[in-house]
């Protein structure tokens, strides 16, 4: 089993001091689900008139919690709801087991939570294909929502991470016409993460007042340009799961507010952003942009062809300017290209023009950027208007040390 | 640069004795193209008559040589032909100066081997975005020539290899009711190795006599079962052809005949074997089928989702029988499946049934299949009656030693 002691050197320098939303109490236990010595179960207690949005992996494969919090999502929220979150087990694969192990545990929430079953949305990450253990959370679960407080978010982070190697959290603070709102989001994921959907697991809080028509409207449409355009290997998981949960509680209604939407999707693209700096190994944070492109949906097919490159990503990790690997990407794709017009930059060094190295290239200047932990790559296709940016980062022995031996 | 000096733990014993096939001559020389103090240039000099058929790369990216080379197949083959392949500079994303170096080079072999430029076939492999220096190249083409030889086949197959750790070959004898025909092949290929096309560079040779439509319909028909059903990396190469070439010299009529068309795709598999058996980093050969699938091709691309997964391959490399990663795979696809009928094996052991463990799974004998060098993976996905095979390679450390330095 290989040991995961350090932490990302992408890792943010400390965690951010999350506002407390009003709402919104939280709770975490270590119930010894697969972890020992750690806490790995959190309950988010949500106020009467919570709207909950979410969004979920698109796997054909689908763990039970996913297809039951799915087959929720929309339901009156006159009374109160609750998220209850395990990590170390994903409860996907698992059969009959697995639908017994959800219903439990959401049996058991409600009861503890006085809220209907109805409105517990459960969520497991973590081992697929082994029965999930249901009664060592069940057994904690009246402890668990008398503990619950309004300041637990930070405990909440690392509550639901697994191979992640430090917690994430992301806040704004929004001045609409009506009034202050506040956003509070924290997420998990390191590998195993690729669209759709890319989170493993996100949750966001805030007290704006929002229906849930509206705030499902606004989750699905920054989806697509935040959590699934971020790729650590291309492996989809069978658990992907984002939440956010609007409580109301501030009274400040923000229906068709655009600083509270726009608020909303920089905390989810921070959040994914977040999941790429800790991806498993990463030693580089990559932003990849495709210009040029006959439609959006090619400029996506193009950039993430080269985001999920495993020889672009391992030249990225030897910091090599390797531009024809990058050509390589593009022309895989299956997304419409011509080699005699495409260009390259790495940073601002202008790599490639029109089919070829470019006359000024300096190379001294981009294996300079290489070194850096932060890059930009960014393809012109010269074909059209369509443009798609994504995310990811290196590939590395750190992240072969991880995988050949944690059995996720 | 990563030094590579060990030959891959998966490479045969020794290369097969190929027999002479009357009608083809073989010469390589030490250009300096890139590669100093090896063989890098290789010449196969083709007697009057003989059909030439070939597969390439579909990357929208391709190389100037491949393109040449599909424009000239299916030409008159009443004249004499040459190949022309170089290793170290791919000659690819070179722009006005590729299409130039790949002229130089076909008139100058044309010149020296007293055939038409237009039946000169000329590939490239190795480094993308630098000019090709083809004055190296044409400076040796009438010595090259001068020198060739029946026998020189061995010294060709290493001539074109790159990160390669042994030459490939394969071969077959057939007899058919007109008589007996020969076979031989060579291969390049290691990195950068996926569909459509997977073989980065492969030449077979025969002395059958068959028309070029009949031969092209052979190698186009197999290509899709054999060079197309691996992958390394899934990076798509700019450069991948693979080239038949039937002298016609035995006098044997193979129109139309089993034997021979089987001999020939059992040499195409040999060879794309080969190339798995040098992935690089590969420490396992896989071999991954997937059955029950809706279609033959929702089967395929199971199989390739599996084969190409980096969290299945790296598991593989720990020798994990981890199962969850394949139900992670066959999720993310985009094929039909349904999680509750799927069954997974590893080697002959059932390791799980409709959606779950097995009953009677022995994960002592799994783990000790994954030892192995040769695996083998088969998903029964309970559909229909859709069958694939692919074969892969893990992903190891020595992938990333190779890649992070490489510039390929």
């Amino acid at each position: 089993m290989a040991k995961i002691t350090a932490v990302s050197p992408l890792a943010p320098e400390s965690f951010p001091s999350l506002p407390v939303i009003d709402g919104v109490q939280f709770a975490t236990i270590a119930a010894g689900v697969r972890y020992q010595g750690r806490e790995d179960v959190m309950l988010a207690k949500l106020a009467p008139g919570t709207a909950i949005a979410g969004v979920f992996t698109t796997s054909a494969t689908r763990a039970a919690p996913v297809l039951d919090c799915q087959a929720k999502l929309g339901g009156p929220s006159e009374a109160g709801a609750a998220i209850l979150v395990n990590s170390g087990n994903a409860n996907a694969f698992t059969g009959r087991n697995g639908t017994d192990a959800v219903q439990a545990i959401a049996t058991a929430t409600a009861s503890a939570c006085g809220v209907p079953a109805a409105r517990v949305f459960t969520c497991s990450t973590g081992v697929i294909g082994e029965p999930l253990p249901f009664d060592r959370i069940t057994a904690h679960l009246q402890r668990l929502s008398e503990s619950a407080a309004a300041d637990g978010i930070v405990a909440a982070a690392r509550a639901i991470m697994t191979t992640d190697t430090f917690p994430k959290g992301a806040t704004a603070v929004v001045e609409t016409p009506r009034g202050r709102v506040k956003i509070a989001g924290i997420a998990k994921g390191s590998g195993m993460i690729a669209p759709d959907m890319a989170t493993m697991l996100a949750y966001i809080f805030t007290d704006a007042q929002i229906g849930q028509a509206d705030l499902q409207g606004l989750v699905s449409s920054y989806n697509t340009e935040t959590f699934n355009c971020i790729t650590v290997d291309s492996d989809t998981s069978t658990s992907d799961t984002l939440l956010v949960a609007a409580t109301g509680a501030s009274g400040v209604d923000v229906t068709n507010d655009p600083a509270f939407a726009a608020a909303l999707r920089s905390v989810m693209l921070e959040l994914a952003h977040l999941i790429i700096r800790d991806g498993e190994g990463a030693t580089k944070f990559v932003e990849i942009t495709v210009s040029g492109a006959a439609s959006p949906s090619d400029a996506k097919i193009h950039a993430l062809s080269i985001a999920n490159s495993p020889l672009v990503k391992t030249a990225i990790a030897g910091e090599d300017p390797n531009w024809g690997r990058i050509v390589m990407a593009v022309g895989k794709s299956g997304a419409a290209a011509d080699r005699d017009l495409l260009s390259i930059r790495f940073g601002d060094v202008v790599v490639a023009e029109k089919g070829w190295v470019s006359a000024g290239y300096d190379e001294a200047a981009a294996a300079a950027h290489m070194k850096g932990q932060n890059l930009s790559i960014a393809v012109d296709l010269g074909l059209g208007a369509g443009e798609a940016t994504v995310w990811t980062c290196d590939l590395t022995h750190g992240y072969i040390d991880i995988n050949a031996d944690y059995r996720s």
